[in-house]
């Protein structure tokens, strides 16, 4: 990336700090639940809906002009200092408004409306850049209530096009009315797609969702790949039984093998190294009642790593050490469902335009993986992707609690702010 | 105990093998799930009063007088020839009638349809005793709706005096109603309760429910002692956290440990020999979901030991397993709530008059321990008692597949008349 601005900005955009912080607060009473602080908005519920109203609100009364694509995503272009659109390749940064069920407010939120702040800025400093400056909410990334997650930045990128099923929520309701009641419409996904060539870059500024910028004392964090994962749904067979009347020799308890599963998963990522991490979240046995011994059990590994050899080979690993277990525990053991998303590395020219702008603000940072998924790993389908992350107090995430300092939350957004500066004023991204 | 009976058998009473297994198959159609061949009675429902109506119309069929007490048990009493009641002690026998949800057709009902077809053979061979036949069927022995097992023999040994509160089921109707429905009375079960010295002895055949006659090959199982249990409900409290974004270092994860409470307690029954089974049937973590690390787990540990001494030991180096467990994952483990029933010894000379009774008809026979709780573990707080034993095809129990051979039916219940008869003619059991 060269440094040379193609025109000079008027007089310096920057980040109003009151307005970025009132808008988080605003923005978090809406799904609030007032008993446990936290925050429901899931994809497409009438909360998510307010939030998308409250935000095209904020955009209008600044100026811009909101809208909503046939995926329910908002976009809020900005073309040049008049407003008026160009087909001007977009420079495009956001994250989502939903939230998970009894989540945090920072979650997406803060990506969204720092977002709106640089453009906001940009707006009111009259920057005048090569490309458009595109603010974009992607609708139900978090796929809380209907299962679709990313759904919004999947559209963007033309991963819709061939919609297996009319997709449903939990509850069998048709995401189709939904996604009406959002702006969207399901018949016209196609016109959601941005063709390649349309984004010359993709930034993300988000909470870490983790504990280690807060462990390393680092005001900002490089994404240097968004981590892959594979997620593996097990069923273990055994035999039910009487917990008084069975005789431990010759049980087929599948309970006992699945705690083996959960040990083979830890030893893979801490004792052997093989994966960053390696969790089992869920484990349903069945019945499930305390005087019988466990018939089933369905449970899931979760592996991750930036680096998709490595992870091919801890999956591997898993593999192998299933069969060992059922073999010593006389139960069957199978994968029964495998999702695998690949690693995505960010781009290298944004990670270094990130490392200048945060230098330019005497902002200590460091690189590190997303150990999250995130919408910029599905827009890197079609566009350079980078991820600015702040620091997470306590490392929380996905829960009330889930907070950051004000003086980080302002600290990215300038980051932003800078970096798409830096970007807008290049030739070539 | 003499074998001298006090007076002659008019003639021989003989099991009607025929009546006994048309009678079990007509009581499994009471409550049955054709699609999946399960029997759902739970005690005090609609299809457990038609047991007990099946039951009491059998009885006045074959001229005896059935009743049911305060508590909702039916007594069937044939105090002599003539049919008339005296105050002399009685010899129980007997089980339940209720089931588990989808359970089987013979766990209970088999131990009351055998007492009713002793108590038939008896009238009609005019037999003669010191003592009355008393046929039971205990009410609410699984506690599957009413969560208060054993209800029944519970009122009759006087275990009910003071209910700490009004006892409800799990959607929080009160036992009350369905007790009077089922021609109970929750305000006189002081009136169910049987004195000390009013029972001489109570005799229950009920199926093995494990596989250890079916492994040995012998046709009937004398108890030896009925388990004892202690049963722990552990609370493992970690932090929760994204599985992707938290480090392996640092983590607390709540299942990680639960996953070991299981292997210890395996280890203390199968590794140390601690004691005979060690059982983990319910394991809830939460959140339970595949993206994050459990915050908490609540799992339940059972043990059981037909010795009290090693029962403890077990439970001891189990709390200790669980110390060591919460220092090496960096949670908490705690058990919030534990229920203990003592292992009950069965009566040596009635044990000895069942061994009597299989040899005279060249029935095999082994001494074992009763791994499950029956009702006669609360008689025996007023009775010398025991438990004859009938094969479980495959071990299986509380599932639809649960059976046993029907020559081994009928051979159990020849076993329990000629161990009634003998007791019946002894004068000091």
């Amino acid at each position: 990336m060269s440094d040379i601005l193609v025109q000079p900005v008027l007089r310096s955009p920057e980040i109003d700090a009151g307005r970025l912080l009132h808008r988080i607060r605003e923005l978090a009473r809406i799904g609030l639940d007032d008993s446990t602080g936290g925050i429901t908005r899931e994809g497409f519920s009438a909360a998510d809906r307010r939030a998308q109203a409250y935000l095209m609100g904020q955009a209008r009364e600044a100026g811009l002009a909101p809208a909503v694509d046939a995926a329910g995503n908002v976009l809020i272009r900005r073309s040049s200092s008049d407003g008026h659109s160009t087909d001007r390749p977009a420079i495009l940064m956001g994250s989502h408004l939903d939230t998970v069920v009894n989540g945090g407010r920072l979650d997406g939120a803060y990506g969204v409306l720092a977002a709106l702040e640089v453009l906001q800025a940009c707006a009111e400093a009259g920057v005048e850049s090569r490309y458009d400056l595109v603010a974009a909410a992607f609708a139900n990334e978090e796929g809380a209530l209907f299962p679709q997650p990313f759904w919004g930045s999947m559209a963007l990128a033309g991963r819709l096009a061939d919609l297996p099923r009319e997709p449903l929520d939990h509850r069998g309701r048709p995401l189709r009315d939904a996604l009406r009641a959002a702006g969207g419409d399901l018949d016209a996904l196609g016109s959601a797609v941005w063709p390649h060539g349309s984004v010359a870059a993709y930034l993300e500024l988000h909470i870490e969702q983790g504990p280690v910028l807060e462990r390393a004392g680092h005001s900002i964090g490089i994404v240097e790949a968004i981590t892959g994962r594979s997620l593996l749904t097990i069923q273990v067979r055994g035999s039910a039984g009487h917990s008084g009347t069975t005789p431990m020799e010759g049980r087929h308890d599948a309970l006992a093998a699945a705690a083996r599963v959960v040990l083979a998963a830890e030893e893979i990522s801490r004792g052997q190294g093989l994966c960053r991490v390696a969790t089992v979240g869920r484990v349903d046995p069945h019945p499930n009642t305390p005087n019988t011994i466990a018939g089933a059990v369905r449970m899931t590994v979760d592996l991750r790593d930036t680096d998709a050899g490595r992870l091919s080979a801890a999956e591997r690993a898993l593999r192998t050490a299933l069969q060992r277990i059922a073999s010593r525990t006389g139960t069957e053991i199978d994968v029964v469902a495998d999702t695998r998303s690949a690693p995505v590395a960010a781009d290298r020219r944004l990670r270094a335009a990130i490392a200048h702008s945060a230098d330019e603000l005497r902002l200590s940072h460091m690189p590190l993986p997303s150990g999250a998924g995130h919408d910029a790993q599905i827009v890197a389908d079609i566009a350079p992707i980078a991820m600015i992350f702040v620091p997470s107090i306590g490392g929380l995430s996905h829960v009330p609690e889930e907070d950051t300092k004000p003086a980080d939350l302002v600290g990215g957004a300038q980051v932003l702010l800078r970096t798409v500066l830096r970007a807008a004023a290049t030739e070539r991204i």
